[in-house]
């Protein structure tokens, strides 16, 4: 290996993204992360979560600050347009997974960028969130992202953002689905 | 009714929202809503999305402004922490959604709602992340998030929160997944 492929490329610290694969290799329990947000109603649709302690690593830890977003609708949805809306957050989930995905293996490939962008769109007819149908689903019923990448060898950009889509957590639970429980404290 | 039920209740507008529902029920495409970001890589896991356009009631609309999110790893995933990671904000969707169902429904059903909290966990196996397994999924294995809720009859509110579940967008989207494509130019 070159010294470039353990140093810093797109961005990437190389040599310490191949020091946690090998930190995990020998122990798979350092992969283990649990994740949280805490969410506070504030008025009508308007409502704000707080993103700062996880779980990872074997250890509680806490990002640098805690990093708090606003979710609202828009007038047209009987909102206040305090924040983008819930659904707007998945989207850019979605496309910031694959994003950091594409500069990480890109890196670990030695494929150098010198652009990403994207734009996501996802098609959404609410008539089962006003209540009006019990045939459309509530959730999107497709999204669609286009990538815009430029740098090395097309063909090697194109094999990376394949690369990140097998392997990206927010493509996986988006396409897949999740089991998730709700409990609830009425006192 | 009452006149409270055509006002305000829990910060939202009721009579808008029934008016709202009156003109979809006359015109349907007034439901469908085309939601959109653009996503911007940084540096390294860091990259940007932007929420400000999108398309519904049959028209081009804008939110009041343009909403910009960072994402980024924290340094044990061997980012800068610039922000939370993708994961992360598919926790604030989910709470987010299902919160601001909590609100409109408590209100056209004239419940009162004087506190909603929760906390939203994700467990993930970041083996397949790092590209040490193919048996564990690439996403959350499950997610669990817990409400506490205050103010009309708890009874009242648990069927708030139950008929939330059963119309939230992201709750759909997150547990049953939706068909995602990827363009790619890499010119």
């Amino acid at each position: 290996m070159t010294v470039t492929e353990h140093g810093v490329r797109n961005g990437v610290d190389t040599a310490a993204l191949f020091a946690t694969v090998d930190a995990v290799k020998g122990d798979p329990d350092i992969a283990k992360f649990r994740f949280r947000a805490t969410n506070t109603w504030v008025s009508g649709t308007h409502n704000r979560s707080t993103i700062h302690a996880f779980h990872g690593a074997k250890q509680e830890m806490t990002h640098r600050e805690p990093f708090t977003f606003d979710a609202d609708h828009p007038p047209v949805l009987v909102g206040k347009d305090n924040g983008p809306t819930p659904v707007e957050f998945v989207l850019h989930a979605l496309a910031a997974c694959l994003t950091a995905g594409i500069a990480n293996i890109a890196a670990a490939r030695g494929v150098n960028l010198t652009e990403v962008s994207s734009t996501v769109e996802g098609d959404i007819d609410l008539l089962a969130f006003l209540g009006l149908s019990d045939e459309v689903r509530n959730g999107y019923e497709q999204i669609r992202i286009s990538f815009t990448l430029r740098g090395d060898d097309p063909d090697k950009l194109r094999k990376v953002v394949e690369q990140s889509r097998s392997r990206s957590a927010v493509f996986d639970i988006v396409t897949n689905g999740v089991p998730v429980s709700i409990d609830v404290d009425a006192g």
